[in-house]
């Protein structure tokens, strides 16, 4: 479908990385979400001018649901949404800021809203079609059937994340060419199927109207193996590219993602309002415990800590630091040139089809 | 190692199954927790004299840590638990069963502490030992090094289930000839990590050192196929069972299992005092509501509970019924008998892996 050597897509919010497994012979995708569409343009200039051609997609994030959906532009929605978050809130995350040293800020909340309402993500996806990009993916939900449109009008195929084969048949339905089936063992946002459950099911859903890609707990080339006897035709990765030579992944993090393992994350509501994977720290811990007011719905959730977490980044005792990673990151103890990582994949996944064929044969 | 034709093992509590399974090929293990010594002594007869010679298993349950570990003997320490299961946990689970229309009982608490404490659990293991079984399974942490020597001078392989490296390495410790790595989309007790993920971390860390069978969310050739590409030299299953024509598998059980979704499980504390996956129903919500007191350790969770258990096998709602069951639950939706579901395993596995060399040798 795409011309690509290797059936490997490397999702990344650094451009450098895209276009280091994009010239490797996969397919790198750039997270739009913290861009501002100015900034996305720049982006993808500088990847159109480096990528040598070979192809590479964006990943947005237009969530079916959340909050405010229905008040407004996004300049309106911003504050009408901060109006609605709860003092209470607000309280337990300075004190927990000041449990840990984190100084205080006077700095505006900024970028809080981010690109994961319609609002915010439209833009980015009318700065994306205009760039010579093969593929538009959507992180949460089906897309909007006109923008999935929009995208097949410039040539650009459709991916959706989808956690179940009930959400793989919606996005199929709405026109979506590419199913990222995606295990609860995943980073960032995730359902709670695990991916040795779900691509069969997926597969079984939606196979012969869809390409289907396995995703969660894939960072090595056993489980890209793994992911294609599951039925799927290529793999979707995300977690093992946050430690690469090229990522842009925030310098207090990168200790903590070398040093986990495979039991150091945790699903949880503490950044987004909706589950997702991250680093146990106390940061995730102190959301789960008796002092927490709860979560926030998505998108304010974000909002309220949106400073925060720029805050904890420059101060403090480092303990609540946390990122969005997979169980994978037990196996990310090395930081590797990106180009390598995809080597070492194709490597080991060789070896496992050459050894699976050899038990089999000799059955 | 055994001798076995294909490298499926199948974890039943019915002696049935375990025929069934090892006549077609297989490798059936008898679940020995919920029986005496003394009816333990007639499964295994009858087994000796219907399985025709084939390989077959017991599995026991000897968990490294639990509540009584120093209090006595099994009737010593039955007295003393039950002492120590707090009037706040007996009133919640009454006032449950009142709710659903479950009739009260005047029966004894019978055999509610099962053979899941050492001191239950070895007088199974020498009436296992006195069978021609072909392997010994441990389903909780390391056995004691005194059994597995045991059972090596009886000739009997030792497996024990792991659900972390870590894990894995202290059982390789105590002379564990089998890993079954075991993810957390497992039924029963389970981890957190899933199969994906597990099974590589387990084959680098002992695999030199012992044979390891990947284990949760195996239930398809597919996902043989997947364990296998992940490094695994067999897999390890349970939950499908549960459904065949030879299963003893309670008649209000049945139809749930056959209707549930891999997203209807549920990993809970509210059947064994351990985290263990279950069909999610009215009873697991109701241990994680409000309401609730909170689970009990082990082994008095289940003492606290084993008479409702039968209570609401016989009266009530049926909205409280549940029953331990991985995420493979999903594609448990007809009932098939045990031969066919080992044949069926191995006429997908070889499918997909020729499938896989195909794609591989195109690429």
């Amino acid at each position: 479908m795409f011309g690509i050597e290797y059936p490997i897509f490397a999702f990344s919010h650094c451009r450098d990385v895209v276009v280091a497994v994009s010239r490797a012979g996969g397919m790198g995708v750039l997270g739009a979400l913290y861009f501002t569409p100015e900034e996305l343009e720049l982006e993808l200039k500088w990847i159109d001018e480096h990528v040598g051609g070979k192809p590479y997609g964006v990943d947005v994030v237009m969530p079916a649901k959340y909050e405010g959906a229905d008040l407004g532009d996004a300049e309106e929605l911003l504050g009408k949404l901060q109006g609605m978050i709860p003092q209470q809130h607000k309280d337990f995350l300075e004190e927990l800021l000041a449990e840990h040293g984190v100084e205080p800020s006077n700095e505006s909340a900024g970028r809080a809203l981010l690109g994961w309402t319609d609002q915010t993500a439209r833009p980015q996806v009318e700065v994306a079609l205009r760039h010579p990009i093969a593929l538009l993916a959507n992180a949460l939900g089906p897309p909007p059937a006109d923008v999935v449109a929009l995208a097949h009008e410039h040539g650009v195929k459709v991916a959706g994340l989808a956690s179940s084969a009930r959400h793989a048949r919606k996005q199929v339905e709405v026109g979506v060419d590419i199913i990222v089936a995606q295990g609860t063992e995943a980073g960032g946002h995730t359902g709670e199927i695990s991916t040795m459950v779900l691509i069969p099911d997926v597969v079984d859903e939606v196979g012969e109207e869809a390409i289907v890609l396995a995703a969660g707990g894939i960072g090595r080339g056993r489980q890209v193996a793994a992911g294609m006897a599951l039925g799927a035709e290529g793999a979707w990765t995300g977690s093992i590219w946050l430690t690469v030579d090229e990522a842009d992944t925030p310098q207090q993090a990168i200790p903590k993602l070398l040093a986990a393992t495979s039991r150091d994350t945790v699903r949880s509501r503490a950044w987004t309002g909706k589950p997702a994977r991250f680093l146990k720290t106390a940061w995730t811990e102190a959301w789960e415990s008796e002092k927490s007011p709860g979560y926030l719905p998505m998108p304010m959730q974000f909002m309220l800590i949106s400073d925060a977490l720029r805050r904890i980044g420059r101060s403090g005792d480092g303990e609540l630091v946390t990122f969005p990673v997979g169980q994978i990151v037990g196996s990310m103890n090395q930081v590797k040139p990106a180009a390598q990582v995809v080597y070492d994949l194709m490597a080991e996944y060789i070896e496992a089809i050459e050894r699976l064929t050899t038990i089999t044969e000799a059955e």
